[in-house]
Protein backbone atom coordinates (compact mmCIF):
# COMPACT_ATOMS: atom_id res chain seq x y z
CA UNK A 1 0.00 0.00 0.00
CA UNK A 2 1.66 3.34 -0.91
CA UNK A 3 -0.19 5.94 0.35
CA UNK A 4 -0.08 9.71 -1.56
CA UNK A 5 -1.89 12.87 -1.16
CA UNK A 6 -5.20 12.25 1.12
CA UNK A 7 -6.27 8.73 -0.35
CA UNK A 8 -4.70 5.22 -0.16
CA UNK A 9 -3.61 3.41 -3.47
CA UNK A 10 -3.22 -0.40 -3.25
CA UNK A 11 -0.04 -1.38 -5.24
CA UNK A 12 2.98 -3.56 -3.93
CA UNK A 13 5.56 -1.22 -4.45
CA UNK A 14 6.11 1.57 -2.26
CA UNK A 15 8.29 3.27 -4.76
CA UNK A 16 7.20 4.89 -8.45
CA UNK A 17 9.90 5.69 -10.70
CA UNK A 18 9.44 7.34 -13.75
CA UNK A 19 12.00 6.30 -16.52
CA UNK A 20 12.53 7.07 -20.11
CA UNK A 21 12.77 3.49 -21.19
CA UNK A 22 10.06 1.08 -22.86
CA UNK A 23 8.55 -1.19 -20.30
CA UNK A 24 6.88 -4.69 -21.20
CA UNK A 25 7.45 -8.25 -20.12
CA UNK A 26 10.54 -9.03 -19.22
CA UNK A 27 11.73 -5.98 -20.41
CA UNK A 28 14.91 -4.79 -18.63
CA UNK A 29 15.62 -1.26 -17.90
CA UNK A 30 18.62 0.15 -17.08
CA UNK A 31 19.08 2.92 -13.85
CA UNK A 32 20.91 6.08 -14.20
CA UNK A 33 23.64 7.13 -11.60
CA UNK A 34 20.91 9.47 -10.50
CA UNK A 35 18.54 6.77 -10.42
CA UNK A 36 20.44 4.40 -8.44
CA UNK A 37 21.56 6.91 -5.91
CA UNK A 38 17.98 7.86 -5.28
CA UNK A 39 16.80 4.19 -5.30
CA UNK A 40 19.61 2.22 -3.20
CA UNK A 41 21.61 5.12 -1.86
CA UNK A 42 18.64 7.65 -0.59
CA UNK A 43 16.02 5.01 -0.13
CA UNK A 44 18.36 1.88 0.44
CA UNK A 45 16.53 -0.72 -1.65
CA UNK A 46 18.59 -3.59 -2.46
CA UNK A 47 18.47 -6.35 -4.95
CA UNK A 48 14.99 -7.88 -5.72
CA UNK A 49 13.17 -4.77 -4.28
CA UNK A 50 9.91 -4.05 -6.15
CA UNK A 51 9.89 -0.64 -7.83
CA UNK A 52 6.76 0.37 -9.51
CA UNK A 53 8.00 1.94 -13.26
CA UNK A 54 6.15 4.51 -15.71
CA UNK A 55 7.38 5.66 -19.33
CA UNK A 56 4.45 8.05 -19.98
CA UNK A 57 3.39 5.55 -22.69
CA UNK A 58 3.39 2.26 -21.37
CA UNK A 59 1.35 1.93 -18.14
CA UNK A 60 2.46 1.10 -14.77
CA UNK A 61 4.75 -1.59 -14.40
CA UNK A 62 5.83 -3.84 -11.15
CA UNK A 63 9.56 -3.90 -11.30
CA UNK A 64 12.54 -5.57 -9.43
CA UNK A 65 16.05 -4.68 -9.12
CA UNK A 66 17.85 -7.42 -10.49
CA UNK A 67 21.09 -5.48 -10.73
CA UNK A 68 21.87 -2.86 -7.56
CA UNK A 69 25.44 -0.52 -8.05
CA UNK A 70 26.79 2.71 -7.02
CA UNK A 71 26.90 4.31 -10.48
CA UNK A 72 24.40 2.53 -12.07
CA UNK A 73 21.52 -0.78 -12.05
CA UNK A 74 18.87 -2.64 -13.79
CA UNK A 75 15.50 -3.26 -13.45
CA UNK A 76 13.27 -5.84 -14.69
CA UNK A 77 9.67 -5.44 -15.67
CA UNK A 78 7.64 -8.20 -14.19
CA UNK A 79 3.98 -7.10 -15.03
CA UNK A 80 1.92 -4.45 -16.25
CA UNK A 81 0.39 -3.28 -12.98
CA UNK A 82 -1.84 -0.48 -14.72
CA UNK A 83 -2.73 0.59 -17.91
CA UNK A 84 -1.64 4.07 -19.41
CA UNK A 85 -3.94 6.10 -18.28
CA UNK A 86 -4.23 9.32 -20.58
CA UNK A 87 -5.86 12.74 -19.67
CA UNK A 88 -8.22 14.63 -21.63
CA UNK A 89 -6.71 16.77 -24.55
CA UNK A 90 -6.19 20.03 -22.62
CA UNK A 91 -3.46 22.46 -22.23
CA UNK A 92 -2.70 24.80 -19.19
CA UNK A 93 -1.34 28.35 -21.00
CA UNK A 94 -0.07 30.24 -17.61
CA UNK A 95 2.18 33.20 -17.29
CA UNK A 96 5.21 32.55 -14.85
CA UNK A 97 5.44 33.77 -11.95
CA UNK A 98 7.45 33.70 -8.76
CA UNK A 99 9.17 30.45 -8.36
CA UNK A 100 7.90 28.81 -5.96
CA UNK A 101 4.48 29.59 -7.57
CA UNK A 102 5.59 28.64 -10.94
CA UNK A 103 6.57 25.36 -10.10
CA UNK A 104 2.95 24.84 -7.66
CA UNK A 105 0.54 25.60 -10.76
CA UNK A 106 2.99 22.36 -13.37
CA UNK A 107 2.80 20.12 -10.06
CA UNK A 108 -1.45 20.95 -9.96
CA UNK A 109 -2.01 20.57 -13.43
CA UNK A 110 -0.02 17.33 -13.43
CA UNK A 111 -2.55 16.59 -10.42
CA UNK A 112 -5.24 17.82 -12.28
CA UNK A 113 -4.86 15.82 -15.90
CA UNK A 114 -3.42 18.81 -17.92
CA UNK A 115 -2.03 17.32 -21.14
CA UNK A 116 0.45 19.70 -21.98
CA UNK A 117 1.60 22.93 -19.67
CA UNK A 118 2.27 26.26 -22.09
CA UNK A 119 4.18 28.92 -20.07
CA UNK A 120 3.12 32.20 -21.73
CA UNK A 121 4.63 35.23 -22.58
CA UNK A 122 2.33 38.23 -21.75
CA UNK A 123 2.70 42.33 -21.80
CA UNK A 124 2.87 42.01 -18.27
CA UNK A 125 5.01 38.90 -17.55
CA UNK A 126 7.58 39.84 -15.48
CA UNK A 127 10.13 36.90 -15.61
CA UNK A 128 11.06 36.85 -19.26
CA UNK A 129 13.07 33.02 -18.77
CA UNK A 130 11.95 30.11 -17.47
CA UNK A 131 13.67 26.90 -17.03
CA UNK A 132 11.82 24.60 -18.88
CA UNK A 133 13.92 21.72 -17.71
CA UNK A 134 13.51 22.50 -14.23
CA UNK A 135 9.18 22.75 -14.51
CA UNK A 136 9.44 19.32 -16.86
CA UNK A 137 10.97 17.72 -13.87
CA UNK A 138 8.42 18.56 -11.39
CA UNK A 139 5.74 17.61 -13.70
CA UNK A 140 7.68 14.15 -13.60
CA UNK A 141 7.70 14.44 -9.73
CA UNK A 142 4.22 15.09 -9.34
CA UNK A 143 3.24 12.24 -11.44
CA UNK A 144 5.78 10.06 -9.91
CA UNK A 145 4.18 11.03 -6.05
CA UNK A 146 0.28 11.25 -7.12
CA UNK A 147 -0.01 7.62 -9.05
CA UNK A 148 -0.09 9.02 -12.57
CA UNK A 149 0.92 7.09 -15.66
CA UNK A 150 0.82 10.06 -18.10
CA UNK A 151 3.51 12.86 -17.85
CA UNK A 152 2.59 15.61 -19.61
CA UNK A 153 4.83 18.00 -21.67
CA UNK A 154 6.06 20.83 -20.37
CA UNK A 155 6.96 23.73 -23.16
CA UNK A 156 9.60 26.52 -23.47
CA UNK A 157 8.28 29.73 -22.41
CA UNK A 158 6.49 31.10 -26.09
CA UNK A 159 4.77 34.43 -26.48
CA UNK A 160 1.06 34.41 -25.99
CA UNK A 161 0.38 36.53 -28.64
CA UNK A 162 2.16 34.42 -31.34
CA UNK A 163 0.30 31.29 -29.81
CA UNK A 164 -2.75 32.66 -30.87
CA UNK A 165 -2.43 33.83 -34.36
CA UNK A 166 -1.25 30.05 -35.23
CA UNK A 167 -4.19 28.67 -33.07
CA UNK A 168 -5.71 25.43 -33.80
CA UNK A 169 -8.80 26.27 -35.59
CA UNK A 170 -10.26 23.11 -33.12
CA UNK A 171 -9.00 23.97 -30.44
CA UNK A 172 -10.97 26.12 -27.67
CA UNK A 173 -9.82 28.18 -25.49
CA UNK A 174 -11.40 28.52 -21.59
CA UNK A 175 -10.19 32.35 -20.77
CA UNK A 176 -11.06 33.24 -16.98
CA UNK A 177 -11.36 36.23 -16.42
CA UNK A 178 -13.23 37.39 -13.11
CA UNK A 179 -15.00 40.79 -14.55
CA UNK A 180 -17.59 38.31 -16.27
CA UNK A 181 -19.40 36.82 -13.14
CA UNK A 182 -21.30 33.64 -13.65
CA UNK A 183 -20.70 32.44 -16.69
CA UNK A 184 -19.07 29.34 -15.63
CA UNK A 185 -22.07 27.14 -15.00
CA UNK A 186 -22.11 27.89 -18.93
CA UNK A 187 -19.32 26.04 -19.98
CA UNK A 188 -21.69 22.37 -19.38
CA UNK A 189 -23.33 23.35 -22.85
CA UNK A 190 -19.89 23.65 -24.49
CA UNK A 191 -18.55 20.79 -26.60
CA UNK A 192 -16.00 18.75 -25.77
CA UNK A 193 -13.00 17.84 -28.16
CA UNK A 194 -9.67 19.68 -27.47
CA UNK A 195 -9.37 22.46 -25.30
CA UNK A 196 -7.04 25.06 -23.63
CA UNK A 197 -7.57 26.93 -20.48
CA UNK A 198 -5.51 30.52 -20.56
CA UNK A 199 -4.31 31.89 -16.85
CA UNK A 200 -3.41 35.51 -17.03
CA UNK A 201 -0.03 37.19 -15.15
CA UNK A 202 -0.16 38.78 -11.73
CA UNK A 203 -0.27 42.27 -13.50
CA UNK A 204 -3.35 40.51 -15.26
CA UNK A 205 -4.02 41.70 -19.17
CA UNK A 206 -3.24 44.63 -20.62
CA UNK A 207 -6.52 46.36 -22.33
CA UNK A 208 -5.19 45.07 -26.03
CA UNK A 209 -4.92 41.30 -24.83
CA UNK A 210 -7.83 41.53 -23.36
CA UNK A 211 -10.00 43.20 -25.83
CA UNK A 212 -8.22 40.26 -28.50
CA UNK A 213 -8.97 37.98 -26.17
CA UNK A 214 -12.96 38.47 -26.15
CA UNK A 215 -13.29 38.43 -29.64
CA UNK A 216 -11.43 35.04 -30.63
CA UNK A 217 -13.83 32.67 -32.05
CA UNK A 218 -12.76 30.14 -29.81
CA UNK A 219 -12.71 31.66 -26.95
CA UNK A 220 -15.19 31.21 -23.87
CA UNK A 221 -15.38 33.48 -21.23
CA UNK A 222 -15.91 32.04 -17.70
CA UNK A 223 -16.13 33.56 -14.19
CA UNK A 224 -13.98 31.69 -10.94
CA UNK A 225 -16.15 33.56 -8.36
CA UNK A 226 -16.69 37.12 -6.72
CA UNK A 227 -13.53 36.91 -4.96
CA UNK A 228 -9.80 37.78 -6.57
CA UNK A 229 -7.59 34.52 -6.82
CA UNK A 230 -3.62 34.49 -6.87
CA UNK A 231 -2.87 32.80 -10.48
CA UNK A 232 -1.88 29.09 -8.48
CA UNK A 233 -5.34 29.22 -6.99
CA UNK A 234 -7.17 30.09 -10.15
CA UNK A 235 -5.14 27.47 -12.16
CA UNK A 236 -6.42 24.67 -9.70
CA UNK A 237 -9.86 26.15 -9.38
CA UNK A 238 -9.85 26.38 -13.36
CA UNK A 239 -8.67 22.53 -13.83
CA UNK A 240 -11.70 21.65 -11.43
CA UNK A 241 -14.52 23.93 -13.73
CA UNK A 242 -12.96 22.50 -16.75
CA UNK A 243 -12.32 18.55 -15.43
CA UNK A 244 -16.54 18.88 -14.29
CA UNK A 245 -17.69 20.03 -16.81
CA UNK A 246 -15.92 18.63 -19.79
CA UNK A 247 -13.02 16.23 -18.48
CA UNK A 248 -13.06 12.47 -17.56
CA UNK A 249 -14.27 13.30 -13.89
CA UNK A 250 -17.59 10.83 -14.50
CA UNK A 251 -14.93 8.75 -16.58
CA UNK A 252 -12.96 8.74 -19.04
CA UNK A 253 -14.47 11.05 -22.17
CA UNK A 254 -16.92 8.83 -24.63
CA UNK A 255 -15.73 11.76 -27.94
CA UNK B 1 -4.58 50.32 -9.10
CA UNK B 2 -3.75 47.99 -6.97
CA UNK B 3 -2.37 44.30 -8.50
CA UNK B 4 -3.15 40.93 -7.03
CA UNK B 5 -3.36 37.30 -8.85
CA UNK B 6 -4.13 37.25 -12.14
CA UNK B 7 -6.55 40.53 -12.27
CA UNK B 8 -6.57 44.12 -11.38
CA UNK B 9 -8.31 45.69 -8.81
CA UNK B 10 -9.06 49.17 -8.72
CA UNK B 11 -8.57 51.41 -5.63
CA UNK B 12 -7.02 54.53 -4.64
CA UNK B 13 -4.24 52.64 -1.78
CA UNK B 14 -1.90 50.15 -2.96
CA UNK B 15 -1.34 49.04 0.45
CA UNK B 16 -3.93 46.35 2.29
CA UNK B 17 -3.54 46.17 5.84
CA UNK B 18 -6.11 44.02 8.60
CA UNK B 19 -6.13 45.81 11.82
CA UNK B 20 -8.06 44.97 14.58
CA UNK B 21 -10.20 47.85 14.98
CA UNK B 22 -13.15 49.27 14.40
CA UNK B 23 -13.48 51.69 11.14
CA UNK B 24 -16.13 53.81 10.12
CA UNK B 25 -16.04 58.15 9.42
CA UNK B 26 -13.05 60.15 10.82
CA UNK B 27 -12.20 56.97 12.91
CA UNK B 28 -8.72 57.12 14.41
CA UNK B 29 -6.77 53.94 14.22
CA UNK B 30 -3.55 53.20 16.07
CA UNK B 31 -0.95 51.30 14.33
CA UNK B 32 1.51 48.98 16.89
CA UNK B 33 4.36 48.62 16.27
CA UNK B 34 4.99 45.31 14.02
CA UNK B 35 2.45 47.41 11.47
CA UNK B 36 4.24 50.97 12.09
CA UNK B 37 7.96 49.26 11.09
CA UNK B 38 5.71 47.51 7.82
CA UNK B 39 4.21 50.78 6.74
CA UNK B 40 6.81 53.39 6.66
CA UNK B 41 10.42 51.31 7.41
CA UNK B 42 9.32 48.33 5.09
CA UNK B 43 6.59 50.40 2.52
CA UNK B 44 8.60 53.89 3.33
CA UNK B 45 4.65 55.79 3.61
CA UNK B 46 4.53 58.99 5.25
CA UNK B 47 2.06 61.57 6.46
CA UNK B 48 -0.76 61.52 4.21
CA UNK B 49 -0.19 58.39 2.09
CA UNK B 50 -2.99 56.55 1.40
CA UNK B 51 -3.65 53.02 3.21
CA UNK B 52 -6.87 50.44 2.53
CA UNK B 53 -7.70 48.83 5.83
CA UNK B 54 -10.34 46.10 6.89
CA UNK B 55 -10.85 44.33 9.67
CA UNK B 56 -12.95 41.84 8.73
CA UNK B 57 -16.54 43.22 10.02
CA UNK B 58 -16.84 46.98 8.66
CA UNK B 59 -16.15 46.70 4.98
CA UNK B 60 -12.74 48.05 3.35
CA UNK B 61 -11.63 51.40 4.26
CA UNK B 62 -9.63 54.65 2.62
CA UNK B 63 -7.34 55.87 5.23
CA UNK B 64 -4.53 58.22 5.64
CA UNK B 65 -1.31 58.12 7.82
CA UNK B 66 -1.69 60.96 10.37
CA UNK B 67 0.80 60.05 12.56
CA UNK B 68 4.11 58.32 11.09
CA UNK B 69 6.64 56.86 14.00
CA UNK B 70 9.36 54.29 14.68
CA UNK B 71 7.09 52.70 17.71
CA UNK B 72 3.72 53.77 16.05
CA UNK B 73 1.60 55.91 14.17
CA UNK B 74 -1.83 56.54 13.44
CA UNK B 75 -4.50 56.45 10.23
CA UNK B 76 -7.75 58.05 9.53
CA UNK B 77 -10.40 56.77 7.77
CA UNK B 78 -11.51 58.42 5.03
CA UNK B 79 -14.34 56.42 3.40
CA UNK B 80 -15.25 53.28 3.07
CA UNK B 81 -14.23 52.00 -0.47
CA UNK B 82 -16.32 48.23 -0.31
CA UNK B 83 -18.73 46.92 1.64
CA UNK B 84 -18.30 43.87 3.65
CA UNK B 85 -18.36 40.82 1.83
CA UNK B 86 -18.83 37.67 3.73
CA UNK B 87 -18.09 34.13 2.39
CA UNK B 88 -21.14 31.37 2.62
CA UNK B 89 -21.10 30.02 5.46
CA UNK B 90 -18.62 27.22 4.37
CA UNK B 91 -16.25 25.51 6.91
CA UNK B 92 -13.22 23.77 5.60
CA UNK B 93 -12.30 20.82 8.03
CA UNK B 94 -8.30 19.53 7.01
CA UNK B 95 -5.80 16.83 8.32
CA UNK B 96 -2.45 19.26 8.46
CA UNK B 97 0.04 18.10 6.76
CA UNK B 98 3.65 19.15 5.87
CA UNK B 99 4.57 23.05 7.11
CA UNK B 100 4.02 24.10 3.78
CA UNK B 101 1.30 22.70 2.48
CA UNK B 102 -0.78 22.87 5.70
CA UNK B 103 0.02 26.74 4.93
CA UNK B 104 -1.15 26.57 1.47
CA UNK B 105 -4.31 25.07 2.24
CA UNK B 106 -5.15 28.02 5.03
CA UNK B 107 -3.98 30.73 2.18
CA UNK B 108 -6.53 28.52 -0.14
CA UNK B 109 -9.30 28.77 1.82
CA UNK B 110 -9.09 31.98 2.53
CA UNK B 111 -8.96 32.79 -1.07
CA UNK B 112 -11.69 30.36 -2.33
CA UNK B 113 -14.28 31.74 0.35
CA UNK B 114 -14.38 29.97 3.81
CA UNK B 115 -15.96 31.20 6.43
CA UNK B 116 -14.14 28.75 9.75
CA UNK B 117 -10.83 26.77 8.79
CA UNK B 118 -10.71 23.66 11.24
CA UNK B 119 -7.50 21.79 11.51
CA UNK B 120 -8.59 17.95 12.08
CA UNK B 121 -6.93 15.31 13.89
CA UNK B 122 -7.35 11.74 12.29
CA UNK B 123 -6.17 8.39 13.50
CA UNK B 124 -3.37 9.08 10.68
CA UNK B 125 -2.57 12.58 10.71
CA UNK B 126 0.87 12.92 11.47
CA UNK B 127 1.11 16.21 13.12
CA UNK B 128 0.04 16.31 16.52
CA UNK B 129 0.66 20.28 16.98
CA UNK B 130 -0.04 23.04 15.08
CA UNK B 131 1.30 26.91 15.45
CA UNK B 132 -2.76 28.45 15.53
CA UNK B 133 -1.12 32.18 15.57
CA UNK B 134 0.96 31.10 12.46
CA UNK B 135 -2.09 29.94 10.62
CA UNK B 136 -4.39 32.35 11.46
CA UNK B 137 -1.53 35.25 10.44
CA UNK B 138 -1.41 33.25 7.38
CA UNK B 139 -4.87 33.72 6.37
CA UNK B 140 -4.88 37.50 7.35
CA UNK B 141 -1.96 37.78 4.24
CA UNK B 142 -4.60 36.06 1.96
CA UNK B 143 -7.18 38.55 2.74
CA UNK B 144 -4.65 41.44 2.45
CA UNK B 145 -3.21 40.31 -0.50
CA UNK B 146 -6.14 39.25 -2.04
CA UNK B 147 -9.18 42.13 -1.90
CA UNK B 148 -10.83 40.57 1.01
CA UNK B 149 -12.65 42.36 3.33
CA UNK B 150 -13.24 39.18 5.81
CA UNK B 151 -10.66 36.58 7.13
CA UNK B 152 -12.24 33.25 8.53
CA UNK B 153 -11.32 32.30 11.83
CA UNK B 154 -8.52 29.42 12.11
CA UNK B 155 -9.39 27.25 15.10
CA UNK B 156 -6.93 25.21 17.31
CA UNK B 157 -6.56 21.61 16.11
CA UNK B 158 -9.57 19.30 17.16
CA UNK B 159 -10.28 15.83 16.95
CA UNK B 160 -12.07 14.82 14.70
CA UNK B 161 -14.29 12.19 15.89
CA UNK B 162 -15.22 14.35 18.72
CA UNK B 163 -15.83 17.01 16.45
CA UNK B 164 -18.28 14.71 14.37
CA UNK B 165 -19.77 13.66 17.78
CA UNK B 166 -20.91 17.45 18.31
CA UNK B 167 -21.65 18.10 15.10
CA UNK B 168 -24.39 20.93 14.25
CA UNK B 169 -27.63 19.34 12.78
CA UNK B 170 -28.36 21.86 9.93
CA UNK B 171 -24.80 21.52 8.71
CA UNK B 172 -24.35 19.34 5.64
CA UNK B 173 -20.30 17.54 4.88
CA UNK B 174 -19.22 17.45 1.80
CA UNK B 175 -16.71 14.69 2.46
CA UNK B 176 -13.90 14.01 -0.17
CA UNK B 177 -13.84 10.26 -1.31
CA UNK B 178 -12.04 9.55 -4.47
CA UNK B 179 -13.28 5.80 -4.65
CA UNK B 180 -17.16 7.42 -5.32
CA UNK B 181 -16.03 8.68 -8.96
CA UNK B 182 -18.91 10.34 -11.18
CA UNK B 183 -20.87 11.62 -7.75
CA UNK B 184 -19.78 15.16 -7.96
CA UNK B 185 -22.38 16.36 -10.32
CA UNK B 186 -24.46 15.29 -8.26
CA UNK B 187 -23.90 17.93 -5.46
CA UNK B 188 -26.26 20.97 -7.99
CA UNK B 189 -29.01 18.78 -5.68
CA UNK B 190 -28.22 19.04 -2.89
CA UNK B 191 -29.76 22.10 -0.29
CA UNK B 192 -28.18 25.14 0.39
CA UNK B 193 -27.42 26.54 3.91
CA UNK B 194 -24.64 25.98 5.84
CA UNK B 195 -21.80 23.54 5.17
CA UNK B 196 -18.39 21.99 5.97
CA UNK B 197 -16.01 20.23 3.52
CA UNK B 198 -13.62 17.34 5.22
CA UNK B 199 -10.40 16.65 2.80
CA UNK B 200 -8.55 13.65 5.08
CA UNK B 201 -5.21 13.13 5.78
CA UNK B 202 -2.08 12.40 3.56
CA UNK B 203 -2.29 8.38 5.29
CA UNK B 204 -5.62 8.15 4.00
CA UNK B 205 -9.07 7.84 6.51
CA UNK B 206 -8.83 4.78 8.85
CA UNK B 207 -11.38 1.92 7.84
CA UNK B 208 -13.49 2.97 10.99
CA UNK B 209 -12.90 6.42 10.42
CA UNK B 210 -14.52 5.73 6.51
CA UNK B 211 -17.34 3.39 7.32
CA UNK B 212 -18.64 6.03 10.37
CA UNK B 213 -18.01 9.03 7.64
CA UNK B 214 -19.94 7.26 4.97
CA UNK B 215 -22.85 6.50 7.73
CA UNK B 216 -23.02 9.63 8.76
CA UNK B 217 -26.91 11.20 7.77
CA UNK B 218 -25.31 14.64 6.64
CA UNK B 219 -22.40 13.65 4.67
CA UNK B 220 -22.13 13.81 0.85
CA UNK B 221 -20.11 12.23 -0.87
CA UNK B 222 -18.40 13.60 -3.92
CA UNK B 223 -15.68 12.58 -6.21
CA UNK B 224 -12.65 14.74 -7.04
CA UNK B 225 -11.68 13.18 -10.34
CA UNK B 226 -9.88 10.00 -11.49
CA UNK B 227 -6.30 11.42 -10.56
CA UNK B 228 -4.94 11.43 -6.99
CA UNK B 229 -4.84 14.78 -5.58
CA UNK B 230 -2.53 15.86 -2.93
CA UNK B 231 -4.56 17.50 -0.22
CA UNK B 232 -3.68 20.71 -0.90
CA UNK B 233 -5.17 20.45 -4.23
CA UNK B 234 -8.49 18.60 -3.18
CA UNK B 235 -8.61 21.49 -0.90
CA UNK B 236 -9.03 23.55 -3.42
CA UNK B 237 -10.74 21.51 -6.21
CA UNK B 238 -13.34 20.56 -3.39
CA UNK B 239 -13.77 24.14 -2.58
CA UNK B 240 -14.04 25.14 -6.53
CA UNK B 241 -16.62 22.45 -7.07
CA UNK B 242 -19.04 23.51 -3.45
CA UNK B 243 -18.50 27.22 -4.47
CA UNK B 244 -19.68 26.43 -7.80
CA UNK B 245 -22.78 24.10 -7.19
CA UNK B 246 -24.08 25.55 -3.75
CA UNK B 247 -21.92 28.69 -2.82
CA UNK B 248 -21.70 32.25 -4.56
CA UNK B 249 -20.20 31.86 -8.03
CA UNK B 250 -23.29 33.46 -9.14
CA UNK B 251 -23.66 35.93 -6.99
CA UNK B 252 -24.53 36.17 -2.94
CA UNK B 253 -26.27 33.28 -1.94
CA UNK B 254 -30.11 33.91 -1.88
CA UNK B 255 -31.48 31.56 1.13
Amino acid sequence: MGVFGHKTVSMTAKIRLYVDHPLGDGQTVPLDRDQAHYLFGVMRQQEGADVALFNGRDGEWLAQVTQAGKRGGELTCVRQTRPLQMPPDLWLLFAPIKKARTDFIVEKAAEMGAAKIIPVQTEYTNSERIRQDRLQAHAVEAAEQCGGTYVPEVTDLQRLDRLLADWPSTRRLMFCDEAEAGAARALGAAPRGPWAILIGPEGGFSVTERAKLHGLPFAHVVSLGPRILRADTAAVAALTVWQQALGDWDGPQSD
